[in-house]
């Protein structure tokens, strides 16, 4: 499969025994982003998508080329204090400690049908936050949309748990 | 002109005195994403780009589907500590301390024709140390490309005291 060929795998990033999944190998090859975008938006070219809202960072380089293809706006979900406007933001934990995003305040509005983004998922702390955050705004989330799915550290099965619909385009299992 | 237009200004962030130009009103807007990477790649369209570069992490939204409309790869210059393989960096100053952006060390090849790409350019420190590192790995800057040019504050000029070409889709004077 081309798209998972061309994920570099780097062992003990960023700390022993996680096996990072690199995803600028696929990034940099022109096949490979054309491929990846188009897989992603021939999905939902029938969904009705008005905003694709893409996490930081990495979620940016994949749901920004996914709204201009699905010809919606695109909206960043961001760590603390980087909008500039109003926001509204959710405090959720880590394994150790707590993290943090933030959305302009004016970014959703009710009733807008959003497709989550992001490159990968893994427990879904930062996805189920993000979930929460957009409905908190009355937008509906679609679908969670993921290059990587790693299942055995079960962040799909959280979003389902949620009602919210999972999408990846590939998986890395036995991590 | 639509672009500009779009474009919300938010007045003393993240300091008194700054007008922060602020394009996330510009990325929900479907026609203002999709004229803002149309216009950046119908000028490219014929400059035989081989990867397009952008810098995190707004450079990232605009940099993105740039890259897929082009049908080219593209590369992330990151903070530092963000890229999980071997990278190369560099330091620069700010108006208060330093900063150091890091690329891949295999992103670029030698002879790569690469579009830099951010949302804006003010005193282009930071520009200016993307530019010196795709050189040092023999690639070669066919154009920085900005959503915004700030002309007041001179990064321009100093990207074209390098022998480097700019482009901008809109300027805000007298800040």
């Amino acid at each position: 499969m081309p798209i998972k060929s061309l994920i570099r795998t780097i062992p003990h990033y960023p700390h022993k025994g996680i096996m990072f999944r690199d995803i600028t190998t696929l990034l940099k090859d022109p096949i490979g982003l054309r491929t990846t975008i188009q897989e992603i938006t021939k999905r939902y070219q029938t969904y009705s998508i008005d905003k694709v809202v893409g996490i930081e960072s990495r979620g940016f380089i994949i749901g920004a080329p996914v709204a201009y293809q699905l010809e919606t706006g695109f909206v960043p979900i961001r760590k603390p204090n980087k909008l500039p406007a109003q926001t509204i933001g959710r405090d959720y934990q880590l394994e150790y400690g707590n993290d943090r995003i933030e959305i302009h305040a004016d970014a959703v509005q009710p009733g807008d049908r959003v497709l989550l983004v992001d490159d990968l998922i893994a427990t879904g702390g930062t996805a189920e936050a993000a979930v929460r955050l957009i409905r908190e705004m009355g937008g509906e989330v679609v679908e969670c949309c993921f290059v990587i799915d790693l299942p055995d550290v079960g962040g799909r099965t959280r979003l389902e748990k949620m009602n919210c619909k999972v999408f990846s385009l590939c998986k890395f299992e036995g991590d």
